[in-house]
Order: structure tokens, then sequence, then C-alpha cells
């Protein structure tokens, strides 16, 4: 785990995305499946992953999270996460935030399984990050 | 969590796949970066993601797994990671199979991004599962 | 913990209930709180702790749930959960229903905080359970 | 997960209570049971838990906490818990207090659970806390 | 993680085996030091750790244990400790009897490092392990 | 759990090391065993294993680690393990360093132990450790 101490402990954010691909039938009924609200079932599942981050990435370092926040938006065939993540670190949370976006995408594929097991997940990717020494960044339109 | 009480312990397997695009020359250099070999962190990461899965994904059993295997294979401008799980249990293992191909993305991104900031994830999906009383499927090609 | 390799693997189930005391309006309004349906994160967060009772209680030992299931009911001045687990196992899932009760109830609490501090857990009990050695047992009415 | 990140570190302490019912013969005997000192393996457990709040509670921040201390006081036919936790932290430890008695007497339970089932758990509640931008707070006398 | 999905499941038993050396004063008082009982608190934590095995090992299965035991011997200057783990899997038990004797090693270090910061762990080796295709083994004396 | 609430957070660091004692022929393998390269499972097993100390460790507190180091040495007969930790905390990191050290040596127990059942963990120990209110410590020559 690289040595992070001789950083400045600053303000870090970062957002990530992500889509999964779903019959559009099963994105008219997932807020109400026999499973429960799969938008809210994802929504904690994907906030808990992102909490957990430091232990499923090896050599991700282990940070007091001020804010994780999902947002999901339904298309016409397919359901758009995104997560931000903020902290005062040492070093930043872009693997936060898409931990929490694989996670609820994960969940989403979970929740809908029983109706499709085709559901294809991508693309997931930084969307930004701000904070730390190399300051911010913005992906590029895809 | 649904009731899998009913069902019959039988031999359960799953295969998922997905993938990360990358700079040819980070991929030429993967398994010599200075923070170790991304292969190899990326496939002890998948392998013990499998077994969280149930902690990861809300409504998923806890299963105690025979196999997890990842597999790499890199490509021009991208990377494939396909992840085999079985289990002797009342319920499938498809979850486990794409939380370990996720997990292992996730770690090819960190190990990764050093270097290059816009990797983009996906697609990843479930390639076969076996078992069950649904018994076998196989994925279309992409 | 109790060598538990004597015994045999049969059907084992549980029930637990548990109460929050809270004032009228914020039960009016649990559904829909700023910080989502407190109904629906207490459901996930004692599913997914009813799965860690081995890893919070001592010299419980992990068991592969087969069901795990949460129901919450609204009264004038205080909300009931109840938690019902179900496992093939050595021994049985009480401390598992019961740790999904108290989860819940927690989680409910963590919702409400900014509207009401002083809301009181309990009675927490188990209700019933069934299988095993000694077979079934029912708890008195209150 | 709410931001927090616009709060300051401060110091933080909370005090939680709870209890648990029980034949006073067994009571009389939770310090020698032959699965061990049930004060001692609950004490360890609440101390365990609280630690582990975030990990529980799906909205709670991962806090670094300074300090977690359990009592326990026999009376005639019930156990009382207190659970008293500290940190410097960017928002309170209430949780942390709550879950730690609320383990404590699971793990009560389950130490007691093979001389009597129908113990029952509660009055759990929040006794006190200081700190952070509302000060302090003292439950009323039940 | 190898596939043991072909093995039978079978009765498996091992026991391990570690010392730590202790200053002699420290040693008599281990029972009663200001932060508790180190006996009691390092077994807790080995049995814990035991059943965490899988989540520490990267290669290591998920095994649902039917039982861990630890005993503690004071020598004049050192601690042995050993630990029995005892399961129905299609794999042995030899890693989790080690890891319940490491983590009670360690904690009796923490326990003991206000008094002493020169002990040293060890030997910790596999004393016999029953069960499976190579049957029973036993460890040679040291 | 201590109070460390009263000390100052300043630059922590620990070194441990540890032995493992092995069979020539194993050893000249264990870069390329059938289960993957020993070492790289090892460092990793044991850097994730530091950021866990106070879920094994009882008493021990939650510290967001800035490094985490492995490093593997092998001799005629034997392998020798240290870690490196660091961090700003309230309190110190000895017990990161150590159950580094410990569960890398388990880890390359269990790759090595379809070869060898009989080796033998230790000496562990503690060998340095900077910063806090006792300032710098170093091990004697064993």
């Amino acid at each position: 785990m690289v040595d992070v101490g001789g950083k400045a402990v600053t303000s870090r954010q970062a957002v990530a995305e992500g889509f999964i691909s779903m019959p559009p039938e099963l994105i008219a009924t997932l807020d109400r499946l026999k499973k429960g609200n799969a938008y809210e079932v994802a929504r904690l599942a994907g906030m808990m992953a992102a909490k957990k981050t430091a232990d499923l990435i090896p050599l991700c370092h282990t940070l007091p999270l001020d804010k994780v926040k999902l947002h999901f938006e339904s298309e016409a065939d397919r359901v758009r996460v995104t997560c931000t993540v903020a902290c005062h670190a040492r070093t930043g949370v872009e693997m936060e935030a898409l931990t929490g976006v694989q996670v609820a995408l994960l969940t989403l594929y979970d929740m809908g399984k029983a109706y499709a097991r085709d559901m294809v997940i991508g693309p997931v990717r930084l969307l930004e990050k701000h904070g730390g020494k190399t300051g911010s960044w913005q992906a590029d339109a895809l």
C-alpha cells in the first residue's frame, strides 16, 4: 500500500457512473419487484460497498468517508447509476465511487435476474475527481 | 432473502466475463507495475470478493464455494477477465461469478489509475450457468 | 464454540420480535424521510445483519441461512419488527432471528434520530423456534 | 449517507443503556457458565460491534473511535448494560453506543439461552450525548 | 481457489499449537490486567478469527465450523496456546486451527504490550489433523 | 478499549518480523507453485490483514493506515517476512505490523501445505516502533 503519509489531508471528491442494460418491461417494474424496490436495495448496497472499498481492493487505503450518494435514472432499455463520494483524507476517493457504482449495478442484476439473465453491465467509468495534488479532472464525453 | 430451503442441494456452476479498456502501453506493463503484478493482485481480489458476495449483495445467500477461478487475457487495448465459480448449494452462483469479475476489474483500474484515469469497464455479463431447477443456460454471442 | 458436530443437519426455524417507541408524527413519515424509506433501510440492514450473526456473537456458529424475512407493523406510538430465519444446519437460528430484529430496530432509530432522540427499543424476544433435538418452542404471551 | 464534510471535527461522546431480564438463578451463575464468563464475552462482543457500527447500520459513517467501554450491573432479575463511546469526528457516536449495548445484550442472551429461552431484552435507549453542533443532551428518567 | 467439489463431505479435525514468551511477572498477572483477563480476551479473539480464516487467507474455502476450542497453559516464561477445530466439509481445517492460534497469540501480545514490548511469538505449528483423503497426520516432537 | 482521546495525533511507525521454516526444495519453488506465486499471495494477505487488525484484536483501535509494506527474504531453510506500517493517529501501529506478518506467514503455510505439513512459524516479534509519547524503541538482537 503506497505511503500517503507525506500528503496533506484535503477535501476530496469523486463521481463515477455506470449502466446496466435491461428489458424495458423489467425496467418498468424495478421499483416494485416481488423481492422489493430494486433501486432502494441497490442504493443501500452501493453505499455500504463504498464504505468497504479498502476491504475489497487490496491496495486501497481505509478512508473515513464524509458522504456517499447514489443516484439512479432509468432510460428506455438501461439504468444509469452515479455515485458521488466525498472525504477529507490523504488520498482520493475514485475507487470508492467506482465500487459504489459496481455493487449497485450488481445488485440491480441480482434483483432482476429472475426475469432476465442476459443483462449487460457497462460502461462503468470515473466521471470526475477533485482535490489532492493533481487537482480536478473530468472525463471526456464518451 | 428468498426462501431456498425447499430446493435441493445440487452442484452449481457459473461463468462471468468482463472487460476493461486500457491504453496499450499500460497493458504492456500490467505484470510489472511499481505497485506489483496487476493480474496477480486482481486475481486475488476477485477470488476474495467472490467469497464475500453475500456480504455485498443484500439478498444473496451465504454459500460455501467449492471453487473460484479467475482468468485474464490481454487484448490490444483491453483486458478480459473471466471468473468461474462452483458450489454445492440450494441456489446458484451467478452473483458470485459476476462479483469476482467486477472486483477484479476494479482492482485492475486501481493498479493502473496512476497511468490512465479514463479506463472504461464493461461489458460485464454472465456467460453460462449450470445446475439447479432451471438447468443450463448460455449467453448469446454479444 | 460448542461442538455441534455430533448433531444432525435438520431444518431449523426461528421467529423473533421487537419494538421501538416513537412519536406518532415520526411514525407517520417513516416511509418517506429525507434519508429514505426507513422501513426499507431497516429491512435490508436486518437481513444483512442476520447473515453476520456469527461475526457479532462470539460463540455462534456460521450457518448458511436459507431464508431471512423481516416484517414491520406500525402501531400508534411504536413500530413492531419481526424476523423469521430458516436454515438446514446442526444448530438453531434463534440468535440470527434476534440479531435481525435488533439491527433493524437500531436502523429505525438511526433513521429517526434527527427527529427524536428519546426513542426506546424493547421488548425484544424470541417468539418461536422449530427443529433440532428440543423440537418446537413458543413464547408465552407477554 | 448524509454529507458531514462541512461539519467540524470535534470531541464527541455518547452513553447508551439496555437491560435483559433473566431468571435470578441464571444471573447468579453468569460469570461462570460452562460456555465461559458471560459478562466478559458480552463485553468484548459489544466492544467489537461498536467498531463495526458503520458496517451494520447502512447510513452510518465509519468513525475511528477513541474509546469504547462497557459496564454490566446485575439486578435481582435483570442485567443492565451501559456502553460509553468517544471519538473525534464530524458526526456523533450515538449509534455506536447503542450498537455496543445491543450486541452485548444479544451475547448475554446467547450465553444464557441453554438455561432460559424467554429472556426479554429492553428497554434500550440513549442516555446522553455530548459534542457537535447540538451540544449536550440527556435522557429523561424513564 | 482449488476446486474441492469432487471431494466428499467428511468429518475433519485439526489441532495447532503456539507459544509466546513473556516475563514471568507479566504471566503472573495475565488473568487480571487493567485491560481485562488476557486469556479470556485471547480465547474469544482466536475463536472469532478461526471463523474468519477464509477472509484472511486468500485461497482458503469458507467452511461452516462445528467446533473451535482454545486452550491456554502458562509455563515459567511463556504461554502455550492450542486451538482445536472440527468441521464437516470437503476440505480440512488446518488453516483454521493455525489462524485461531496466531490471533490468540497476537491478542496476548496486545494485552501485555504495555508491560513488555520484546515478547516473542513462536514456535507455531500444526500438531495433528484427521479426516479427508490423506487421513490422520501427527507432528513429530519438536 | 482504552481511551486514546487525550493523546495527540502524531506520525507513528512500526516494523515487525517473522519466520517460517520450510524444506529448501519448497523454498526454491515458492514463486511458481501450482496455486500461484506464494510471495505475492502472502504479500497481499498480509497487507489486507493489517487493515483488519481492529477487527481481529478486540481491544485495538481502528486506524486509517498511511502505509503497509511487506518484504520477503528467502534463506536456506526458512523465509523471513517483515511488515512496516505507518499512520497518523492517537495510538501506535505495533499490532498492525505484527498482524501483517502473522497473516503473511499463515498464507505462506497455506500455499506450501500440499508439500510439507511440518513447517514451523516463528520467531515473530516487533523490531522497532516510532512516534507517540514513548518515542522510539528498537528490539535487541535475538
